[in-house]
């Protein structure tokens, strides 16, 4: 979906975080997935500074921007995508909820756009005119009755959101015939051996009556086949059956 | 996707985690996307009290089960999925990218099954043994050069995942996406004591060395696992150990 490059064309913008922790969560969210523009909108100075100055809050904060003001800080944007939930108001622009989001962030950077996604204060989140400021706004699928995320939660999920798309999909829909490995299931003529070895374990032990045996036995290839054993897997098994088929036929014989 | 009766089948599942914080942020996310239960596993015991204390920690916190291991967390468990990176290891199970796991988790949970979700602790996440009882792996596609989540931030991602598709409806008869059958897994504690008679009778019968005998245990884990066996199977399996085990100590017993 977004190469590293296009990653750069997109800020995240935090206003007035309070919470230096956030702060730093944000930076980490950020670097996990592979953003590294920040902005950062008038922050509690001391706050800031304690951010800044956290172990390991690395370059990402270092070189982030600082602004005055929200509409100093999408200047240059193409598109600025408010976050927020939206219980207690009427939202007067376009709703994009988050999983719909990634088409139109990546359309605008292809375009050769700038995109902003931008995050309010912990307390009360953006206001009705930090909203004014924005293109659209996305709205996190969350509960009712407990709306409201976490800051730094809510920004690593916005920004997983805009990278799942481009994670390595692995074969999608191919109906594996191995759905348990990459392994390929071992030959039928070695589980077979299994299975009779396992079923000649099971009457040495006295747990098949004859009558049962025929029934037993199909129901023991069938298990055996459904289980998808590898060749690895299905060396193992016949090694722990032989032994202990061995120690059943010869109980007496030292270990 | 998932109704809210179905979400109540889906636990959390944090073992040993460190900070407090994460813990209320784990609790968060789950009320953000609507998920009620919490298992904690061996917590340091303060840190639990303080989380649990906070201001707004709520019933989710309140109602949380504390377990000493995770094997007794994961005993009705019929999908433990472990989450991590996987930079410094090699995988022993099935790897799921984040954005394919949502299908596996929906069937599981229409056949009746019990999925757990499970996060390690902060420094260094699950361990080997940890793994080792878990079906799967869920891989959250982070960038390489900083490629370790926040435990609060993971969870929140994570659960966004298993939620975000809840808009569009997928048809049931559709590409099967499910590759485990039709019946739920066995839950985790009969594995376990299908893994333990297993154990046994490779003892037994002396197939299985004594400096072997831990590397043994943890492979047979995996590899019960990895079989997706179904309570049938499970049930017959047992059985059939179980004579076998006998007779291996009883060789002269009459059949």
């Amino acid at each position: 979906l977004l190469s590293a490059g296009q990653r750069d064309r997109l800020e995240t913008v935090l206003v007035s975080p309070r919470n230096p922790l956030n702060i730093g969560a944000t930076a980490r969210a950020m670097a996990n997935f592979g953003f590294s523009r920040l902005a950062v909108v008038a922050p509690y100075e001391a706050h800031w500074r304690e951010a800044q100055s956290a172990v390991g809050a690395g370059d990402l904060l270092q070189h982030a921007t600082l602004f005055r003001t929200l509409q100093e800080a999408l200047a240059n944007s193409t598109l600025a995508i408010g976050t927020g939930t939206l219980t207690h108001r009427k939202a007067e622009q376009r709703v994009v909820p988050l999983p719909d989001l990634a088409p139109l962030v990546r359309d605008e950077i292809a375009r050769g756009g700038r995109v902003d996604l931008v995050f309010g204060p912990e307390k009360h989140g953006l206001t009705r005119d930090d909203l004014a400021l924005c293109h659209l706004l996305v709205e996190i699928p969350t509960d009712a009755r407990q709306p409201s995320m976490n800051l730094g939660q809510a920004v690593a999920v916005c920004l997983y959101e805009l990278v799942r798309a481009s994670a390595p999909a692995i074969e999608p829909n191919t109906a594996p015939t191995n759905p348990f490995g990459s392994k390929p299931n071992a030959p039928a003529a070695t589980v077979d051996r299994l299975a009779e070895l396992v079923e000649q374990s099971m009457q040495t032990a006295g747990y098949s009556p004859r009558t049962m045996q025929a029934a037993n036995r199909h129901d023991l290839r069938l298990l055996l086949r459904r289980l998808n054993l590898n060749a690895a897997d299905t060396r193992r098994a016949l090694g722990i059956f032989r032994r202990i088929l061995w120690r059943l036929q010869h109980p007496r014989a030292p270990q």
